[in-house]
């Protein structure tokens, strides 16, 4: 079944202690569908400037990208400039040119508006309710968002979150909407917003899964070399969503855990170089066999 | 198999954003003794002082922990107080006072000595160098240290990890002995130094483990309730050991991430309370339980 993702496409010029790159495909848009396409087929709507490069589009074409939603509009492609250092748990924001994603007004296709599976990614959470109610059958809309939106904007994330099937954040964003430190209680709360499941990402310690009164706890694959974290988070959601999409309607626990297995393993690549490096000519057997360690190593036996 | 553990006991005066306890029994050796108890016979190799109350001492002999050992020294026993704010990661000292632990001198029994199971705990380096020398038939000695140590005594540490079997850090200590801010390197050059086995601890974020050219990752037990964190790396520490001695001398991989599993299950407890109020009378079948539980959340199929 096909997934729907709606979010930033964007430029990034990032410093690592690895090294830097300037100007590089990134946003949340990109690195989502570069982890559902292993799995599932993928559409992006977003938008790009006019001087978005001929390689970046064909990098998405090539990799079989829906983009009959990505609009070109006037104006310079969003760019975002950060940097990491130390344990690179925290990116340091140094420059955002919102651009053409300042105006940004994602408008569906007939064909998107037909996603069973929607991915909500961090955007202005008003922007998020109207493309929510552009698709109307989709039986599963997952969102995540961003610490700005939860200070600025807490009551139309609730009127979000209380309509959407499932929620991603990460666990700094958890305790700021809560005002909970500890990440169970925190976790619930979320819940008692309305989704039936949240995931709490805790960048290189994993992620907690919360549905119904269940939780579930998956560490992170150990990176001996990060190069980059830019883009994991998305990339973690990309793999989680493309892995459910593929499994078709079974959304039950044991599905959740093993589709956030397949997220954790694709955030692994996403880590290991900078933007689209590790991704974008990943192959199955590379992943599987990542997979197929990462279980491995987290599992055993009383 | 009996285990032996040698390390600090304690009068912790604790405040927590759940409240507070004073003079309540703690210590290094103490704590891992209470989950050492549930699968293997253990024997403490410490000091207290004069003072320490009739209550603890027949708390620690109405749990079958053995005390030939453990010496009373005129003087006052060793106390601790400190507090915890927020997600209670990191512990605030509020004061330290040696009394009688600051000419701690481990003489051990001759049963003692027999032990094949020795845990050195967090004590001068040369002080467990000691305790080493007195263990010659010991097979499977592992060592835990603390920041002050890396940072004064690195030499000591190093001929100490050169002789261990393993070694048990939390990741500010790896991090701080290796100047490396990746975990999976700062592990395998802990390894370098020698031991075969070494576990960093991630707190709430669960536990690392290395093993030869192999890492292991498992997720701590997702708390709701965490009242005082005091003690669970020791108590950490104890599950897996004890759980060890109990498989006899099977080392592998497999055999120590299903030791870790008790371990973490054992911190899980200790930290829903203060001092040792839930691992005094925990049941073999409430840790059996809530390692069924663990075992659920963690594990997924692909």
């Amino acid at each position: 079944m096909s997934v729907l993702v709606v979010g930033s496409i964007a430029l990034d010029t990032v410093k690592t202690p690895a090294g830097q790159v300037t100007e590089a495909l990134g946003g949340s848009a990109v690195y989502f569908s570069f982890a559902t396409r292993l799995f599932a087929p993928v559409r992006i709507v977003g938008v790009v400037g006019r001087d978005f490069p001929e390689s970046h589009w064909s990098l998405l074409r090539g990799r079989g990208i829906d983009l009959t939603d990505l609009r070109v509009a006037p104006g310079k492609t969003f760019r975002w400039s950060g940097a990491y250092e130390g344990d690179m748990a925290v990116a340091r924001t140094l420059d955002t040119q919102l651009n053409v994603f300042q105006e940004f007004e994602p408008q569906l296709s007939p064909e998107s508006a037909a996603s069973p599976w929607v991915f909500l990614a961090n955007i202005h959470p008003s922007l998020q309710l109207r493309v929510l109610s552009q698709v109307p059958r989709a039986r599963h809309v997952f969102c995540d968002t961003m610490n700005l939106w939860i200070r600025t904007q807490k009551n139309e994330l609730q009127a979000l979150f209380s309509e959407v099937a499932g929620v991603v954040l990460n666990d700094q964003e958890a305790r700021q909407l809560t005002g909970e430190d500890n990440l169970v209680r925190a976790g619930r709360q979320v819940l008692a917003l309305g989704p039936r499941v949240l995931i709490i990402k805790k960048g290189e310690h994993g992620v907690l899964l919360f549905q119904g009164s269940e939780v579930a706890a998956l560490p992170a694959f150990p990176l001996e070399q990060v190069v980059d974290p830019t883009g994991a988070g998305d990339t973690f959601a990309g793999g989680f969503m493309g892995c459910l999409a593929q499994g078709g309607e079974d959304i039950s626990l044991a599905s959740l855990k093993r589709a956030a297995a397949h997220g954790i393993v694709a955030a692994s690549f996403c880590c290991e170089g900078f933007s689209l490096d590790r991704l974008k000519d990943l192959r199955h057997e590379q992943f599987q066999a990542r997979l197929g360690l990462y279980q491995d190593m987290v599992s055993w036996k009383t």
